[in-house]
């Protein structure tokens, strides 16, 4: 198969198998950039929205939940109303008048955008003598288009934004949380949910959407903790793969694994605390069974980082249809956010007692911020495997829509379903993920579940009914072994709660 | 205490121990109507949407999710920009010139509003002499206000329509779903999710805000097996409390606690898989553990009914601080939806095959719809219990926010701190929610437990470091009884999942 090929096919089994449709609403004119998560993808979604959540809690991060639809202040302190743009440009042409993100629009001819200014675009497409890609008509000057999204609400009707990331309405609430943390810093905290941006131009499926969710996550910490910092010591050994800024603009092109530790020493990173968040991002991405040569931790150059930012590492993953694309950004915010809010504010509650006797200080925010519905792409697609008869979709366990599933060899006798019955609702009793079919041969029911991530299958045959017995097959490489139907419901919570493998079940 | 003081405290303590907070933005002008989750309403509604998926699931239900944004065809097709509208009226003393929502105008007036014809609301307030209720002033003319919240996107931008309910975008999913269940009927399907309504007037915390979520359960079915339903048959001497329309007009005030099959043999419902449809909405906010006596079942009367409805019962819940409010309809929607798309998208796959050989239909609609925000906030206010030495909030198990807490009796010697958390961790590691306490006296301990929903504490006692046994509290009647270390997870998972209670336990 070709790259192509097998792009193609991966999106049209995420299609076909119910895992996102779209672009949304398919019996309509579909609205570019807009997906609909079908049934096995929205069993996926929901089980990496709990790892996610469970690797959060594990760390002592608590979960917020804030508005979507938010009044304009709040983006004028954030610093949203005055730098979150793109630059666009538009093509002379009245016939065409096409318009595009500057940005894309030279990566797709073929320019390395890491080695263009963003600050001098207009220069770079003069220099160039860069045309419309559309119709080679002239381009326009290249402008600023801000990203948020406006709504009218009320009576009379006021202007709001619906908002362009999670992480400004989780530092709002950071009075009630310093309260409720019984006013004890460091801070850990996430949230999980929408938020709007009108990009120019939405593609490459769940990559770039204008509604689309996020999991930020934030640690508001003195800058004293920030060098001092715990949980850092335990994981100072633990290796990321960076490809630092310096190596960046010295051309080159790989990244080096290196323990936290090094990375301090060697000054390619500075805290502690942000090194620890280096380490969640990238353990988080790990976990998903992802490849480590297909991770890599890339910081960002100096005319990249965002307005906020002291320092910006993202993690990256290697799609095997887009390439490296950014899932994942961990910035140093330093004490930009709340300085802002309690000079917009006035609000005294935004200062916590500093180190020094009497001295008030601002909390700085550490950040971790990924895109869920990246991260679910990924996680999906790096899961495809084509193999000469089957196409098979190797999903971690525990974000897998549906684990294990449950077969009958046969129709008949109907002792075979009987058992096979009541295999299945135990586990849906032990709230453990399943399916039953009795469509097809067995081994069309094999494929049928190969294909949307079952990883064991429990099949009732005619030994079963004699000795209590039953097959489970490792859909991984198709190896079986017999367990006791008994000790079934045990066995299938090990094997979910990764506390035992199949290689560990006794063979009786 | 009287019913305001105790409405206070409830409000009260639900944002000082972190479960809701706002209006928000708090620093900034907060935002009528706009609320945030803190950390321990966060937990709540995130188990309560598991518990809402799990019975959904038990019942065969998938899930989806679709967008948030749609163009406006959609809800052309719908009938929502046609039909979704409030009636208003506005203040002509132009020192005034303030806007109402004339029913609840009214119902704050005192009218009854079950007795005022929606239809002939001009009628009726010029009959009444009703005057501006701010400023007593001319009230001007009835008006019709459409409740859609639109934004523009796009370049050159576009009006979208942010959607008003989930319902609609999971019908446009109508062919996928066919295909995806192996062109069957029933399908059953469910989606939970944000709407956003341009609410006149935001009020009663999250009973009536602009952005909200909601869950919504549709069955396509066949008209013919609407009539012939079998999870009825298992469900058909369930008892549910129905307050019909006839009674109401006959201005009788009380429900009446009756079989489903009584209520389809005395035809106050007609079909049994709309009967079953009841069964589950009524199922699903009992077993939350709010008192039946706060729940019933009420009947739509024609002039009520939505543009969609053939038939249409609201749960409701005595709500302790805002009365009688619905929290769940249940609509019988026909063919309207799915005929009106066929109209607007004219596409055929929104036929399926009849009974009869050869003919096509549009399928039916049988629709559960609960707002998540209002059952989260009744099983909230539900569980608020003041005693005299203590506030308890006696939340069910599965749906408090931190179930267990794990107490050293003292912090000396240092093995009761050691064993604690021992036992905190593992509890962590199997999945089990907890809190790890070591501040104050254990009498202080257990108050502010009891305070936040907590189920059991774990104390770790000088015994425990002799018999390797520790005392578990049921904080519901503060009795306790000693177990097993080595037995904790093992019972804390039981009682997590009903599996055992604590009367159970035996006392070692």
């Amino acid at each position: 198969m070709t790259n192509d090929d097998e792009s193609s096919k991966i999106l049209m089994l995420m299609a076909h198998r119910g895992f996102i449709w779209g672009p949304s609403p398919e019996i309509y004119n579909p609205v570019k950039g807009s997906y609909e998560f079908g049934p096995l993808g929205k069993l996926m979604k929901n089980n990496l929205e709990n790892y996610i959540r469970k690797l959060f809690r594990k760390h002592n991060f608590w979960e917020v939940q804030c508005p979507l639809i938010s009044p304009e202040i709040v983006w004028k302190a954030s610093g949203h109303v005055e730098r979150f743009f793109d630059y666009i440009i538009q093509c002379e042409n009245k016939d065409c008048n096409n318009l595009f993100r500057v940005d894309t629009m030279l990566e797709q001819m073929g320019y390395d955008l890491t080695e263009i200014n963003l600050n001098e675009l207009q220069e770079f497409i003069e220099k160039e003598k860069i045309k419309c890609p559309d119709c080679e008509g002239n381009l326009g000057e290249v402008a600023k288009q801000n990203l948020m999204i406006t709504s009218k609400l009320g009576f009379p009707s006021s202007e709001y934004i619906l908002r362009p990331e999670t992480a400004t309405t989780t530092y709002l609430t950071f009075p009630r949380l310093y309260n409720f943390n019984r006013t004890n810093l460091p801070i850990f905290v996430f949230q999980m949910g929408y938020a709007f941006r009108n990009e120019i131009s939405p593609r490459k499926m769940l990559l770039r959407t204008r509604e689309f969710e996020q999991c930020e996550g934030q640690i508001f910490i003195r800058p004293d903790q920030e060098l001092n910092f715990e949980p850092y010591e335990e994981r100072k050994n633990y290796k990321i793969k960076m490809w630092s800024a310096k190596a960046q603009e010295q051309n080159d092109k790989k990244s080096v694994k290196i323990t936290l530790e090094k990375a301090i020493e060697q000054k390619i990173i500075q805290k502690p605390a942000y090194a620890w968040l280096l380490y969640l991002a990238y353990d988080l991405v790990k976990g998903l069974n992802i490849p480590e040569k297909n991770i890599r931790l890339r910081q960002h150059k100096d005319d990249e980082k965002a307005h906020y930012a002291h320092d910006a590492w993202d993690i990256e993953i290697k799609s095997k249809i887009y390439g490296w694309t950014e899932v994942c950004g961990v910035h140093d915010r330093g004490d930009y956010d709340l300085t802002r809010h309690q000079k917009y504010s006035k609000k005294k509650q935004l200062f916590v007692p500093g180190v020094k006797k009497g001295e008030k200080i601002i909390p700085h925010v550490l950040e971790i911020a990924f895109g869920v519905g990246r991260l679910f792409f990924f996680a999906l697609e790096q899961a495809f495997k084509f193999e000469k008869e089957r196409n098979l979709l190797d999903l971690h366990i525990q974000i897998t829509p549906v684990p294990f599933a449950v077969f009958p060899l046969m129709k008949k006798p109907a002792e075979l379903q009987q058992i096979s019955r009541k295999i299945y609702e135990d586990l849906i009793e032990n709230d453990i993920s399943a399916i039953y079919d009795i469509a097809g041969s067995i081994g069309k029911r094999y494929r049928r579940t190969e294909e949307i991530g079952v990883r064991y299958a429990f099949t009732i045959d005619h030994q079963s009914i004699e000795d209590k017995t039953v097959t489970i097959r490792n859909i991984e490489d198709m190896s079986q072994k017999r367990v006791k139907i008994d000790e079934l419901i045990q066995l299938a919570t090990n094997l979910l709660h990764n506390k035992t493998t199949f290689e560990d079940i006794p063979e009786i």
